[in-house]
Parts: C-alpha cells; structure tokens; sequence
C-alpha cells in the first residue's frame, strides 16, 4: 500500500498484531523429496494454518533474491526497490550508532595481511570482539581526517562499522573488499566525481590504520564495503499511529527495526527470552515485530535438518506466545533459504495470517505449497503488514 | 521487472534456458466442454506439468487481447505499453530490412479494385510472392517523392512493406486500408500536425503507385496499415549478459526477436528443423527461444480439432529437446487462441517452467485449470524471464 494512503487511512485502535519473522522461512524439496516446512510437521503452525488464511510473498520482485534487508523493509510495508538501505547503515544502526542524516557509514572487517600486503585471513581467525574492540578504540583515537569526525566501533568477532562525519561526504564508493583472499585489499574509488573527496579521505584512513595496527600478527589489515548514507524512511508509528516494538536478536535487525521507528527492547539471548520480553512489554506497545534466525542460519549452511529443527523449535514455543491472544499473529519469513541452496533464494515466501476476522481457506498444514495454495494468493511482502493491520480494525474505510 | 534492475543484477552463468512459445496457446471449453489442451492429453507435457511449476501469464493485462507484438515483447521482459511495436516495424524487421531510426515503415497489401477504385478482394486473390515482388520492385523505381527515399518490398503472398526514409517523417498517420470490401481505400491522414508533411507524401505515393499499376486485372491498388518507428528496445545480451538465439520460422517472430537482440538462426522448416537447429548451436548461445505457430493458426481458423492435433504434435517432439538437458525450459504462449473464438483473446496463458531449483506444486496435468491453480500464481508475462533465469543462476542478490 502507498505510505500516504496509510497516513490517510490508518487509525488507533485496541488491539495487538505480532510479526513473527522466520528469517529464511521458505525451502525446497531436500533429499526425501520434501522441503523443511514439510518434513517438520509444526503441530501449532499446523493448526493455526487450518484456523487462519494462508499466502505467499514476493518480498522485491518476481525471480529476485532479496538481502535481508530489503526483506524486512518489505514486511514492514516499504518498497525495498524505493528504499534501499546500505550494509554499513544497517551494521551502524543495529550496534546502536546515533547515524546523522550526512554521515557515511562502511561495513569493515578486520583481515590478516602477509608481509606483501595480500589478504591470508578474509576474517583475521574470527578474531574476538574484546579485541575487535581494542583495535577500533585505538583507531577512532589515533587516524586523523582534515574536516572529518571519524568513528570506528566493534560490531561483532572481526566486523566493525566506519563512520565518517562531516561535509559533503559521499557514499557512491567502490568496496576495498576483493571478496577473496591472496590479494591485496583495494583502493577505494570514486563511482561518481561527487565522491572523490571522500574517497581519499577514506584511503587515508587506510593507510594510517595500517601504520597502526601493521605489526599485529593477525587482524593487522581492514576491508571497507557497503558503503551508504541513511535513507529517509517515514517512521511507523507515525504512519499507523501506534506504538511499535522490536524483539531482535541480531544487530541487523534490531538496526531495521530502529530505522522504521520501532523501539528495540531488551529480549534476551532466546526465544523464550523473546517471547518473556514480549510478555513483559505487552501493555506498552500495540505492534511487535520478533525476528527468529536459526531457520536461516541452518539454511545458509545448508543443513536440512538443522533448518526443519529450527522451524519445531520455534513451533515448541508458540503455545506461551498464544497465551498472549494477539488479534492478529502474522508468521512468515524476509525471503526463502532453502537448505539444497545454502543461500538466499527468489522463492516466494510461505505466510500465514491468524486472528480475527480471518476469512480462512481450505489448509490443513503450513507447508510451501499450501501457502501457494492459500486464500490470500501470491503478493508483495509489503503488503503483509497493511492486510495485518485491516485485521486488527486499524484502516478505515477508503471512500464514502 | 525494471529493466535497470535487471542490468545491475544479471549475472553471466553456465547454463541454458529455452522458451518455448505455442503461439495462441490457451483455449476454451469446445464442443466436448474441454479446452484444447485437456483433450490434447500431450503426455510429455503432463510429465513436466507434475515435476515443473505452473502459472498464468497476462501477456499485457487484465482483459486485454495482446497482438502477436505485445505477446513476444512481454514473454522477452519489456512492458508491452511502454514499448509498443508497430505493424510496420514487424514487417519490415521480419523480412530483414534493416530500419534506420528515423524510417517509417507500414504494412501494405495488394487488393484488386473495381472501374471506380473500389475494393472487390482485399487481397487480390494471395496474389504469389514472385508477383508481388515484381510490382514492388516497379513501384520502388517508379514512384518519386521529393526528399525522401523510398523502399517497397514483399513479404508473402499479397503483403508488402513500404518504407520511407527522410528527414522528420512522422509515423501518427491514418491507415489506408478500410479493413472491408466495396468501398475504396482511405487517403491517410495526419493524426497530429507534425505528421502532415508525411501524410502528404504517403498521399502521392498511392497516386503514383494506382498510375503504374492501376491497368492489371488484379492487384491493381493497394492498402497501407500499422504506420510506425522503430522503437528503442534495449536489447537481452546486454540486459543479461548473454548470447540469444531465435528459432522461428515465421517472419514477425524473426523480426521481434531481432529487434531484441537475438540471433536469428536457419531453422528451416519444421519443429524437427528448429529442434535440430537448436542442437547444432546448443553451445554457443546460453538463451533460445523457440517459436511454434500451429497452435495459433489453428486457434484463428476455428479448427478445435487441429488446434488439439498441433498440440500433440509438438509434445511428441519435446524427448528430443528435453534430451539437450536445458537447465530451464518455459513452455507458454504470447497469448490465447481458444479455437471457439476463432481469434486471439484476452484469457491467461499456460505456463510451464522446468528445470533446476524449481518448486514443484501439486500439478499433474499441462491444462488451463491446472495453471489457474499453479504455484507460481497468475503473474505479469514480463515476468516470465526473470524468474526463468533467477532458476538458471543468472540473478544475483538484491540488497544486503
């Protein structure tokens, strides 16, 4: 749905939705034929299935492989293709960095260099955050950019975020990560002449940080990459008028959660801490958005029956999150992994909408192929949330 | 999907789709209240059916009856109401003649007028090619107009293709043909102002042409249709970075498959040719599309049964494509022909894919109803491409 039809339409109400993302959700037929949704058997998604309305979604396009976070853009009621969000924006965003609106933010990764300057270790042995921490620190204090703020902060194991702060910075930069190792990190280049400045402010950062952190035995070299500026997207709670908070484990997505206008809340380190903190914070808010992602991370090793798992491990906990009574409880998934892929795939995406005012189909079981099947037809992700939200009396009518 | 987005996110790979276009594919319910293909039973088909996927396609839109033009051009990719085809363009680009950017081209028939100029045969009786080409060869020596060149060339039976090529012709004009016998053929006239000076010199061309060929007992006049310009199609190499080749027998499907940058192979004959054809150049081109008309030709004469037969006809060749092993084979049509309607309509279209990390749904049969009820949905026929090649490996990610 259009975001100004949303402003126009949407209105308060007394009710509570639950977004349930199953990072990764969809699949295809593994080595007995059948996908992970399928060979799970979820007795709960089963029978909400059979209790609710199934559909599938296109979270960019037909044949489009989605990131994750065109994924989630989507599901939160963006077009990912008008909004589209930088990796180091998104890394920013998810350890809680404060981006300004002219700051440019880089995903980095510290690498282990030889003595000839090529790349040995793309992740520098997954070195420690503690000491991710320590090398950023002594970064951020000792490079030193004319007219520039410089932020260097730990994200995770080797990842760290660049900031750049300052005037006219800008993010149409080539990556310094080759992506591969035995060669020597890139130079960054300009991909418009806008950028040039900010190019060379960059390969100065290189060269001192280098200067600084060279004699390390390992993480003693850094990647730039995803390269981005923070876009301008209009915020939920003014767009649905409603109080709107995020259950997130990862960075990523508590970042995309922020970025929306969703407040991230303290969920813990699982998901019956999830749903606790859900429980918790029940009163205060009136949309949640809980990100689940083993499903993913099975499906991304390419581990079927880690995935299939994942999915009963999330099924195993759905009881508690019911005892809830959400008025409408969406489970679905950013995009397809499916575990044959190891990857991200353009498959549609299964989804299933349960609560009140549901016109129920004919399913009996949460599967690829009844989604495909299902009432509410093939559509954008975008409009999840919209349909969501009509269940739960929170659009009024469009005309006299 | 957006042209753009298809250019940055194509990637080159090693494998091969084919599509396969049945010319008029869809039907309706006949005599024995079965459509086409449920009484066809095409065995090989009906296989794919149940190990492939299945969908509908609209060609243009909703309610719309596409022309053979916008029917291929969505099946490429392209948005058939941006980028529209004209007649004339067909024609000339479907007998080779190589269009400047600048020419106007138009579809013309020979017809056979009586004493006061009116049409008695629209088609002058399928006068034979070698004749047509006789008087068209006279008309391009013999007519004369003032700063423009003029080429005049046939095409099969009556038909021919007139091209002026000049400083700022304008293609908005009238068409000549009244599209019925006992009256005479209109003058053309400009349909915006600046196509008043083409007009003008389409006007003289059609006196001088009745002056030369006026005293013949038939095919003594002529009608021109379809004025149009080529139009700026950005070709499928370069979109996604790949060889394309067509095998088709018919002029206009050449000529559409040219104009989007596909190699145009001798495919001589037959299916059996186009097949053998598609064998001998199977390594050097990595997309092939192959085009079958007796399915449509049946559908426009009306004949249920023949449209049926044609069906069976090209199943019967399919072991001998399928032996190839494409990574993808689509089969479809650019439109409907139900053989009741004796014409093109504007019902979905079957689509078939098969092949590599395709999601099987619970098909078991090629027919229209099955279709209706694909996992792939009902879905834009621009589509078809990019999920094709999202199959073959030749998308990459959008987004982080």
């Amino acid at each position: 749905m259009d975001l100004d039809l949303i402003r126009r339409l949407s209105v308060p109400a007394d009710t509570k939705v639950v977004l349930c993302v199953l990072d990764g959700l969809g699949g295809l037929p593994g080595p007995r034929g059948r996908t992970e949704l399928e060979e799970a058997y979820p007795q709960h998604l089963d029978r909400l299935a059979e209790q609710g309305v199934l559909g599938q979604t296109l979270p960019v396009g037909y044949g489009i492989t989605p990131g994750s976070g065109p994924g989630h853009l989507a599901l939160f009621g963006y077009d990912p293709l008008r909004f589209e969000v930088g990796r180091g924006v998104l890394e920013a965003t998810g350890i809680d960095f404060p981006l300004a609106a002219s700051d440019v933010a880089a995903r980095g990764n510290f690498c282990t260099l030889d003595a000839d300057g090529r790349i040995v270790d793309r992740r520098a042995g997954r070195v420690p955050t503690e000491v991710t921490a320590e090398i950023c620190a002594a970064l951020e204090a000792g490079v030193h950019l004319p007219g520039v703020e410089l932020f260097v902060r730990p994200v995770r194991e080797h990842r760290f975020v660049l900031v750049l702060r300052g005037h006219a910075l800008h993010d149409a930069l080539t990556e310094t990560d080759p992506q591969r190792e035995g060669v020597a990190p890139l130079p960054a280049e300009p991909r418009e002449p806008a950028a040039a400045t900010t190019a060379a402010l960059v390969n100065s950062f290189v060269v001192q940080a280098r200067a600084l952190i060279g004699g390390r035995d390992r993480a003693n070299g850094l990647t730039l990459r995803g390269w981005a500026m923070r876009p301008d997207l209009p915020q939920l709670p003014e767009l649905w008028k409603l109080r709107a908070a995020a259950l997130a484990l990862y960075p990523m997505y508590r970042g995309l959660a922020r970025m929306v206008g969703m407040d991230v809340l303290d969920a813990g380190t699982n998901l019956e801490t999830q749903i606790e903190a859900l429980r918790t914070h029940w009163d205060a808010y009136d949309f949640f958005f809980l990100h689940y992602k083993p499903t993913d991370t099975a499906g991304e090793d390419g581990d079927f029956q880690r995935k299939q798992q994942a999915i009963r491990a999330f099924d195993a906990c759905l009881p508690s999150l019911l005892a809830l009574a959400p008025n409408v409880l969406v489970v679905t998934g950013d995009h397809s992994t499916p575990a044959v892929m190891a990857g991200h795939s353009w498959h549609p995406v299964p989804l299933l909408l349960h609560g009140d005012y549901v016109r129920s189909g004919d399913s009996t079981r949460f599967t690829e192929q009844a989604c495909a099947h299902g009432a509410l037809g093939t559509l954008p992700a975008r409009e999840v949330l919209p349909i969501a939200f009509a269940h739960a009396r929170r659009l009024t009518k469009f005309g006299a």
